[in-house]
């Protein structure tokens, strides 16, 4: 199984691009496109979302993570495992908290650069190549050199600020949930203090809340509405911890 | 062959986390996105393009369709089987039109719920483990309670409102075509009667007009042009039944 | 391999449509989505863009690629082969920049119309089944007709125009890049001359700029920004051709 996420977008060629050499060189392999809206030229906030979006898979499971604007740049090409799962991508942050959370975990860098690499399009011709070679059981010994760990690793603490945005208008943060979660708690939100609901039905029609998403992390929402458009809510913005009433008191 | 209809949209991880589920528990069922664009929130709406996108499908073929805002509350999760295809979905009116317009059916509650169940994503954690089993040809019986008949069921009769608008600005309505169309007939839109053309080449450059669209549901359109934005449309709004020129005075 | 082209959009239900009955076909076949987002009803962008994504195919790949505003009226339907590469789609200049800049090519017109065509949606209903008999090594003989060429053939000069914006506000024109790149040349967008700059991390953050992209185009870009918003750019838009500085005098 051969997970994609990415800024690539749904809408333009890339992932097509991407998934027609993952085709020919990898022709029996699961390919699922998991998110393609990770927010662009910003390997933090993807990095968040990764770690929560890959808690879960398969073992054996092969990820290919790509928001790459230093493409072309200095930056290093990695692949890490972590419990026997493998995830290809920029060495820019992108896939350290994944690494940084891990008991342990195994780092390499990309040394092989394909004939025709592009300067702008690694995702194609770098990562997706070696993606393939690990999902088909072929791991490229010959084209990685083992390193100690990422160069870049980031803060592996809760990043307490909207993060992503769904359709619907649910604001998601990088804030993990398990044992925050604690009834009468609320969540400090653009000034307000919104309440915790189990499940949207619980909150009344229009009613902004927060709960624990089905990723862990803690998200904001509306019941039958948006909670971006609602709340003003907008990628980066900041949110508080959860906190029991009068907390702030003790 | 598994279908999926829901109002998950295209950008968001749902699909995706959904597909992961699929991909380990049916590995060589082939998964098409037929429509994740459903109106978000309306069961309503959305029973009436599941019937209308519904309605060709080879024998055998299963549809997980999800559009559920009582995700976590009292309603009932369900299978419904029409002609040998099978609908598993939430039991809210959303599968009823393809039920109360059917001859004969079939109808089971999920009574099973798996560990880890999340309050707010059944799709990815009950519908489709069960929708696996059935296309992986294991129906689920012994998590499947058979009931006589949905718990909510629509109005099959047409439903006359826009319920669905495509990105070229064409607006599909909720009453079926066949037998309908006449020569000279036309609908009344916005205040408008529009008149009917059997495909966009016969309208002029940028005119308004209405048609039975590939689906079998009459459409509001506008030859290369959008139809939405000519005309005002936004969905909910209510259109006429076709007539025949000057009908209402027969 | 089965490659889609279209200007049908993600979020319709048209791919998915479509997708259904090449699953039903030709279920062996992997199916892969290039871009739904061809300029809608515009067959001449559509033409220039297909030939660079389409430039790099493994022989044997079958691509169906739609935009057809003239659906249902008099347009051909036809089948072109270069270099062992197979385009299905309608005959209006879509597919005429592959066949008229190839060195040789062959062209058929589909004579065969299947029960039930609908009129307004040929790729679900004419171009997929013809495309998935091809993808399975069945050439449909029966249903074709050998012609001399294509009958609607576009000039296959470069075209300056904006054809394309990607998300994150990338403006692809019709101008191939290949012989064109020279260190201080620039292009003219908007009355302004921008740079050329090899990789996005070689210009200032926010910094307009021109570079040859990853499918061989001119493309107008902006450093971790958006070079539509900044340029105020959009679909057709003209563009100049790339100059050594001071070569107007020459």
């Amino acid at each position: 199984m051969l997970l994609l996420l990415s800024d690539y977008g749904w809408h333009d060629p890339y992932v097509g691009q991407l998934k027609t050499v993952l085709a020919t060189l990898a022709p029996d392999v699961a390919v699922i496109d998991l998110l393609h809206a990770l927010p662009d030229f910003n390997p933090h906030a993807g990095a968040h979302l990764l770690a929560a979006l890959c808690r879960d898979l398969p073992v054996g499971a092969v990820v290919l993570a790509v928001v790459d604007p230093g493409v072309g740049g200095p930056r290093e090409a990695a692949v890490l495992e972590v419990a026997g799962r493998y995830f290809v991508g920029p060495d820019n942050g992108l896939l350290s908290l994944l690494a940084g959370r891990a008991h342990s975990s195994r780092v390499w860098h990309i040394h092989w650069r394909p004939e025709g690499l592009s300067a702008t399009f690694h995702g194609r011709d770098l990562f997706a190549p070696i993606a393939a070679s690990i999902a088909s059981g072929r791991f490229p010994d010959d084209k990685l050199t083992p390193v100690a760990g990422l160069r870049v690793q980031f803060d592996t603490a809760e990043l307490a600020r909207i993060l992503y945005i769904d359709h619907y208008g649910n604001a998601w943060t990088g804030i993990r949930g398990g044992g925050l979660v604690e009834p009468g708690s609320y969540l400090e939100v653009q000034g307000l203090a919104l309440p915790w609901r189990g499940v949207f039905m619980e909150a009344g029609k229009g009613e902004a809340f927060w709960y624990v998403n089905s990723s862990g992390l803690i998200e904001v929402a509306v019941n039958r509405g948006s909670a971006a458009l609602r709340l003003g809510l907008k990628l980066g913005d900041p949110v508080g911890l959860p906190q029991t009433p009068g907390s702030h008191h003790h």
